[in-house]
Order: structure tokens, then C-alpha cells, then sequence
């Protein structure tokens, strides 16, 4: 946040990349390097599998890249690497620390929380979240668990919440406008940029595919 | 801490009880409340399978309990959870959040780090650590992939740094007494209190054995 306006910072949810587990933190870091060059605009670490010390140490490495290319940063679930790495924000889900909780004690932090429903939109909302991320949109290999909520639940948030929402699951290049036309701010995407063969070149088309 | 000296607190390592990952909230906070009737003075969360809400949940009342009887209370790992929770402190392996960092950035948690060996324990004062629990000082099966460090170790820790050592790993009733000899300020334990028929009693005999 640090000066930047809800417009600006909503702009800034426009193409989302999530991070994948692969256990290399080099490569995590090449591929989130090109997926910046190529017009990704926040890059949120999500790590199911790590300890706090090798997770922290690559935070504050895409802390540094994602400010380098004016894009936000943001941590899945671990609000300590959050803080400890002077993330802009956390990102929970619906069993992950209470949206409402880390937002009254860190109100400078953006908090965004997962929804699969218009009632758990709604609900976050009133717990004071920033952003939505709704889905999943569309089937996905990487949450294996993942609720199917698919268009027409993101649209129906769109309809019941002012803040801003982002399509999650299985989103791809081709998908990105029809996510975009729901009523969505941006698309969230793992395997669409981290296993992409040119991952700049597959942010760059996702950038160009969600421009207003 | 809040008022405590670090004789104050450095009495309450003597008796230092590190909770399993059994999945039912009830049967936690039921034997950690007959630990600390039974003399528990520090009660450490530590929960390696569960998510952030639950495990916050949980924080909360062993917070609670904790305070009711005087005793510290840790969290292992989750650094968020422990301010959250107001914790007295945090809990960190070789592999999770840096001491020293966790120490500069919140300077009023007591932060505990596991060392294996003199090395460890020396760079851990020197990071800042308020106490070491050093071990396995014997053979355990609550972790698995734990290194033995005997005896010997922890009596080497302690000729080797100055703030306070609590031996952990394999700890019964009828060994605390050798482990407090070789240099301890207090055992802990997970399974000689969170598996014994009577956890009150166990707590007892752990306090009775330990007591200077
Ligand atoms: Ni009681």
C-alpha cells in the first residue's frame, strides 16, 4: 500500500501469480523474474511444503523483484513471513488465520481471503478483507480439493461485494477475458505461468487479454 | 515477560510442557489444564499438521489456561500465531524463522531455539535466543528424524553459553533428575505428560523431581 490508492493497488490485481511448491528456489525466482518483466503486476507466494527459514529467504527475495517492477507482493497464510519480509499483504483461506483478526492488528497489511461462495464473499467483506479471491473458476490439477464454483458464482459475488475480486482455478490465457467479463479485477494463475515454455511471453499475453 | 525478571521466567523452563498434534481441541486443552494443576510452568503449542484458524483457536485458550496458572506460554513455529495469540514467546528449529530476526522485530517475545550441538547453541545466544531446549537427550518417537545428542551435549551447552538450556527428547519422570545434574534450568516433554494415564500425577512427579 505505502501511498498507493484502492485504485492503484486494485490495478495491481489485474495478473496475479501464485507460486507453485517445486522445490528450487532458483528457479522460482527466474521464472517470477520473467513472469514481471512480461507484465505480471502481483506475485503472491503460496508455499504448502516449506519451514519458515528457506520460505522466509525466498520472500524477501521476490519481495525485492516484485518492488523492482512496481508490483505488490503479497504471502499465502504465513502472516509472520508477511511481516518479517515487509510484504504488502497476506492472503488466507477460509481455515487460515480470521481475515478480521490480522486486519485489526495489522491494518497497513492488504489482507485478501479465499471464497467459493457468495456467502463467504459476503462475509469476508464484513471482515474487513481488501480483496476477494473467488473460484475455483474453472477444474485445476494444482488444489487437487478445490471447490468447482465456476462463472456464475464469481459473477454473483461481483453483484453482492464492492471489493475488489480475482478469478482463481484453472485460468488460462484463453479463459482470461470471460473471467474478466464476469466482473473479475484480475486473474490468479499458477501452472499458467510456472509451467508455461515462455513464462514472460505468458504473462505478457495474459496482461494484454485482461486490459480494460 | 510483561514485569517478569529473567529470574522469573527462567523458573518457569523448569517444567516445560510441548503439546502432540492429536486433531481433538478438548483432549489438548483437558490434559494441559491437569498438567498445570499438576505444576506445569510453561506450556509450548506446538501443532505441525494444522491450519492456521484452528490452530489459533486453540492458541487462544491454552493462552488463557496458561495465564490462569501463572505458567509461560510458547508457540512453536508460527510466529504470527504467537502474536496473535499474545504468547510470551516463540519456539524456532534450525530450519524455521531466524532468531535474531525474530528477536529485532519483536523484541518482547521470548524466542527459544532447538540446538543439537555446542555450534548451534553458541550461534543461537549470539542471534539473541532466550533459551535453548537442546536435544534429543534420549532416543524419542514424537520425532522421528530427531538427532541424540546424550547428555554430554547439553552439559557442553551449558559450560558453552550463559542463558538458559532446557533439555528435551526421551525426558521421563525417572530421568529428569540426571538431565537437570548435567545442566538444565527444565525439561520438556511431550508424551511423559500428553500420554500418561494421569497428567496431573505426571506433571507432579515431573515438578517434585525437578525442584533444586
Ligand atoms: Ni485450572
Amino acid at each position: 500500500m505505502r501511498g498507493m490508492t484502492r485504485r492503484d493497488w486494485t490495478d495491481k490485481l489485474r495478473v496475479y501469480l501464485v507460486t507453485d511448491d517445486r522445490p528450487d528456489h532458483e528457479e522460482v525466482v527466474a521464472i517470477v523474474e520473467q513472469a514481471l518483466a512480461g507484465g505480471v503486476t502481483c506475485v503472491q507466494l503460496r508455499r504448502k511444503q516449506e519451514d519458515g527459514g528457506p520460505m522466509l529467504k525466498l520472500a524477501v527475495r521476490l519481495r525485492e523483484l516484485a518492488s523492482a517492477h512496481g508490483a505488490l507482493f503479497i504471502v499465502n497464510d504465513r502472516l509472520d513471513i508477511a511481516l518479517l519480509s515487509d510484504a504488502d499483504g497476506v492472503h488466507v483461506g477460509q481455515t487460515d488465520l480470521p481475515a478480521s483478526l490480522v486486519k485489526s492488528r495489522f491494518p497497513e497489511l492488504v489482507v485478501g481471503v479465499s471464497a467459493r461462495s457468495v456467502d463467504e464473499a459476503v462475509r469476508a467483506e464484513q471482515d474487513g478483507a481488501d480483496y476477494l479471491g473467488v473460484g475455483s473458476v474453472y477444474p485445476t490439477a494444482t488444489k487437487g480439493d478445490a471447490v468447482l464454483t465456476g462463472l456464475d458464482v464469481l459473477a454473483a459475488c461481483r453483484r453482492a461485494v464492492r471489493i475488489p475480486i480475482v478469478g482463481i482455478g484453472g485460468i488460462t490465457v484463453d479463459r482470461a477475458p470471460e473471467v474478466m467479463a464476469a466482473g473479475a479485477n484480475g486473474v490468479a494463475v499458477v501452472s499458467a505461468i510456472m509451467s508455461a515454455p515462455d513464462p514472460k511471453a505468458a504473462a505478457a499475453a495474459l496482461a494484454q487479454r485482461t486490459s480494460l
